[in-house]
């Protein structure tokens, strides 16, 4: 299932960058925490983000599901990732909050984070997230995002030191 | 730095479980997710909740400070547990959602999180969170919270078996 | 411009009282603050709301425009009544909590607030919803909210002495 | 009772502009909407402000009690204008988004805004606020919200022309 934003359907963003696929997934790459938990970054488009995390008692809560925290990692993530595939090659981004609401648990094998910018903005950006549970390979709404991110111009993601 | 919550200073909340610490404690135990992250849970009062993470290369983001899903975690089990203490014995607890601003870099050694009942319900509680980093043993207001937790009422915490 | 929820398109949602329609408008037309700032409920559907505000100066802030209080009312009533026509007959609906992002002047002649439900429950209903402004005919995306519902059961919205 | 913020007391806030108060209270003044619903400021310092309003029938949802989209007015008043305190002479402010809990039905004779400056921005300023409603002379905590305001530094707050 693919949703669709507040647009209805994804509207046609116009890319700033276009090696913003890379650069979306070089940052992601330098997440020590990403490779931690084992997410994978699944869909990176102009406007939109998609991460996929499988399950590992490591994630877990109390209750043996995915914790709470993971899935506003996922969320946190997705969103990031969404508006960053929007900015300038010399910007980065800093989120300034987000809101989420866990709709059910976080039982299931996988779990899928699926990030839209629902407003591009020069400075603030806008994206509404949601993540999603396969639990015996069906997909169940988990959890449901919005947040607030910053777009940080002349501040490159990357440290220059890795720049060639 | 001990934070108040809206009411000024720690109102005197009615603990309903003599054993709230335990069970507080057993429930973070069972956590998968807080020992992976090298979580602690350093104080539990009435109605209070404090958690620290040592900083690992293995919790951060792309610049190498602590990830902010890694901030969301702590503000969202400190916040759970605070408002778990006031529960009953045979309750759990559930997140219904947060929101969390990010007021600083996660640059630091160390991450404090601090989670403070400010109302207390017989099905909804509102917590507010604040988590620190420590930087050079300098301590920094990092990210603060506010988040609605759910009284599951008959519903234990712990799984049945585990029960003497 | 109809916007879809997180389903992509608006699922069938179940409706538990066939009278739903009369019984939100009712509801509304009980509201001493609708009346008061010339709000109209324009459409009421399983699982969505819509409602519209005329510009007048008493609704403004300091620049003239729609004020903040008057998008997040919008808002409010719109995710509210959305939820509402998903309820039993007997129950009544709370607002637990919502946040709104403000991603536009609310500068225009009109304001067109629109709430779907993104997931119903038993307890808790979140809705997300959106706030338009029509400035010289041309509709603009002005505010975002995401809000969570609490349904209470047997207690009728309505005040029992109206009741034949 | 006077809540004090994340901080346990109130910082001493550098104040940018001396003339703090007459410029919150100019702006408040040319709020059409503050007028309207009755809406008078209380109290302004740096960091800190109060609006009270006083119950009316016109101001009430279904059940008589302060409408929430009221309540949310208070909130973002109080927030927005606390913020609004430690700016240059030169800057507006705009709300970027805020999160608000009801704790209790607004069912009283006044209703009592007041926000804090949590931690002060550059760019980006946070605020929790508190709106208490007075019941049979009994203050009681309705709602608390988080906010995030944005300095827009050289964009004047009043009209050009409204200076002489």
């Amino acid at each position: 299932m693919r949703l669709s934003g507040a647009q209805g359907n994804m509207e046609q963003f116009k890319v700033k960058d276009p090696d913003f696929e890379k650069r979306v997934r070089d940052s992601f790459a330098r997440q020590g925490f990403m490779d931690f938990i084992g997410a994978q970054i699944t869909a990176v488009e102009p406007g939109y983000c998609e991460i996929q995390i499988p399950y590992r008692h490591e994630l877990t809560q109390q209750h043996g599901y995915f914790h709470a925290g993971i899935i506003g990692t996922v969320a946190d993530n997705v969103g990031g990732y969404a508006a960053f595939t929007l900015m300038e090659a010399t910007s980065s981004i800093l989120t300034v909050e987000y809101k989420i609401n866990f709709l059910s648990p976080g039982r299931g094998e996988l779990l899928i984070g699926r990030g839209r910018v629902i407003k591009p903005g020069k400075t603030i950006t806008l994206c509404r997230c949601d993540v999603f549970v396969i639990d015996n390979a069906v997909e169940r709404h988990c959890a449901a995002a919005q947040m607030t991110l910053m777009n940080m111009q002349n501040a490159p993601d990357a440290p220059q030191h890795m720049k060639p």
